[in-house]
């Protein structure tokens, strides 16, 4: 089934509201795709154009209320929201802000916004700026609500993530069609996207990865027209996309028999996320999971964390790093990435995706073996 | 060749100090992939992760300052930018905020932040907050600086855009291999894209579309599964990128014959679209050229605009709508995109990609013809 049926985005509304009388906010005004489509339903790619601002308000009583571009009118009318509210965007005389204000007048205040870490707003500062004093409303933070919200998947946001896990492991299962001595990076990164829309992605919104010998230097740079050679360990990390959630793992590989360095690092690594997956408990802190992931590969932090939350977006939520304490429950979905230096400037990531459970966290991803496939 | 000689951004840089002069501005800072990518070089998709703020700021004089996350330093280190400052994100206690303070206060202000249409500040508000608190400088717009140095393309960016534009014409010229009466809309968006990773693209950022009898409801929602039937207009719009550069137009295609309201419509976007072309010269405004399509299919400007501008993104910079005065020069990259009425509730769209020169407008999509291709 594509989307969601109504009662799950009624669920997801009145759990944010429960949260706003708490917090004493009279409406959450949303202005980013993963926020708006949690809330809405509204799916498609057209975020890509910056041209346009969306709005949708969640009031504190009653259903959400959506200003936007009326090139999103028809869309949006296969969504839940009824209220649907459009002006002729673009329009740089008034960027949907006298919509955007008369709405919000009449809902009231206090506003708040997604504020803290990952969050932006997706308007520009002067519209913000006129939007504010529009409305004579408070504006403030929304007391991190909706980041909470999100964390916790349902069972068919779950569904969806690991249809997107199973599309990423057949496709992974194929990288020996396509990758081989003497084919250059950038040839497999466009061949592997291929095998993954070949296998059911509706789009790959993700793909990074490296190769060179026994490791490579980040993993995050595009792929150059360097061929694999004898000796490289291939890394591709993809997420790819299915009905809107992501999934965010990857897979190593050996062109050639593996060195002892190469064969070392990647049982280390798979050693590592077992013992991830071992302590990703509910009660469990992110950082003991770091903690424990860490014990076995002597740090591996260049990335900054070994391993984040997962969901409407590629990455989201909490970091499995030392500096943060989110406390595991059921129901979140997370990635465990543990990494290790291999030689200077030369790393080895290894990632698999999984949602907590109340015993052992369920593998959403296919997890791989301690022998590195090799090419 | 990928990327650009150094020689390029040195005048990007120059350019903008030009106007920083001129706006009064001691520092512009840049949080937003396009605006950080134009200025530094830095390309990847990793952006797609929110986690983690990118800052770059242009000093009034000298060279360009990243503070960025640990993750990006090996990749930075690649482009011409020099000064790098990193800290290990993300990290809910700082992220990047004292850093960033730092560097402001060493370069000083006032600092000019791209603040008007399309323009977003991508880091959270609390954060932004300290840093204004943090630094004690004046932050302003940037008053439309890097807008419009964006807008005049080089002949290296025009050339990379010419690059994606040929990749997507091969492909729709292979769509007659993928797509027939019977075949899901949703099999079709997968394999166009698989189509254009063959044919060089380096992903898929963007692709919409839609079928239907004599025309499609509109151009921004997902596929679905139904099968393509005869009588159906089937139009695919994609925006495929080469090097960072995208390409944005379309094509239609008539399954089975097609009706006589299908041809008459498609003939009459192609000679609206050549009357965009002969009206887009250096001195005319978007208006203009907007005024000169819609003549012919008599407003059909459902999608708020008949094309805009295109490059680092999808979509940016002006309209061609009635209410966008911009004056075309030499070297603005656009896309001609009219639509069409074809019944109730159903619209036919055109769109090519053109760079505005002295004469006439250079094609950079090689333009369709008045006939329907029939599948």
């Amino acid at each position: 089934m594509r989307g969601f049926a109504p009662a799950e985005f009624k669920a997801r509304l009145a759990a944010a509201q429960a949260g706003m009388a708490e917090a004493g906010l009279g409406a959450i005004l949303l202005t980013t795709e993963p926020e708006f489509r949690y809330f809405s339903g509204f799916l498609t790619r057209f975020w890509e154009s910056p041209s346009r601002p969306w709005f949708l308000i969640l009031p504190s009583q009653g259903d959400p209320v959506a200003v936007i571009p009326s090139i999103g009118a028809a869309l949006m009318q296969s969504t839940w929201v009824r209220d649907i509210r459009t002006w002729a965007a673009p329009d740089p005389r008034d960027e949907g802000v006298s919509l955007l204000v008369a709405a919000l007048r009449e809902i009231g205040g206090p506003v708040g916004l997604p504020s803290g870490p990952e969050s932006s707003l997706r308007m520009s500062l002067a519209d913000f700026e006129r939007v504010k004093r529009g409305s004579g409303l408070g504006f403030r933070d929304d007391a991190g609500l909706t980041a909470r919200l999100r964390a916790i998947k349902s069972e068919a946001e779950i569904d969806k993530i690991r249809n997107s896990c199973a599309v990423a492991g057949r496709s992974f299962a194929r990288v020996p069609e396509i990758a081989r001595e003497g084919v250059p990076l950038a040839q497999v990164f466009r061949d592997f996207q291929r095998l993954l829309l070949e296998e059911g992605a509706d789009f790959v919104s993700y793909l990074a990865g490296g190769a060179g010998p026994e490791g490579y230097g980040d993993v995050i740079s595009p792929a150059t027209e360097r061929p694999l050679a004898k000796g490289d360990v291939l890394m591709l990390d993809t997420g790819a996309v299915c009905d809107g959630y992501f999934c965010d793992f990857d897979r190593n590989f050996a062109v050639g028999p593996p060195s002892a360095v190469t064969a070392e690092a990647h049982a280390r690594l798979i050693e590592a996320t077992a013992a991830g997956l071992g302590a990703a408990r509910p009660g469990a802190r992110a950082c003991d999971v770091f903690a424990a992931m860490a014990a076995i590969t002597g740090g591996g932090e260049e990335a900054g964390r070994l391993g984040h939350g997962l969901g409407l977006q590629l990455t989201e939520g909490l970091s499995l790093s030392p500096r943060d304490e989110t406390v595991l429950a059921e129901g979140m979905v997370i990635t465990l990435e543990p990494g290790i230096e291999t030689g200077p400037g030369r790393i080895m990531v290894h990632e698999e995706n999984i949602v907590i459970r109340a015993g052992e966290a369920e593998r959403l991803s296919p997890f791989a073996g301690p022998e590195i496939v090799v090419l």
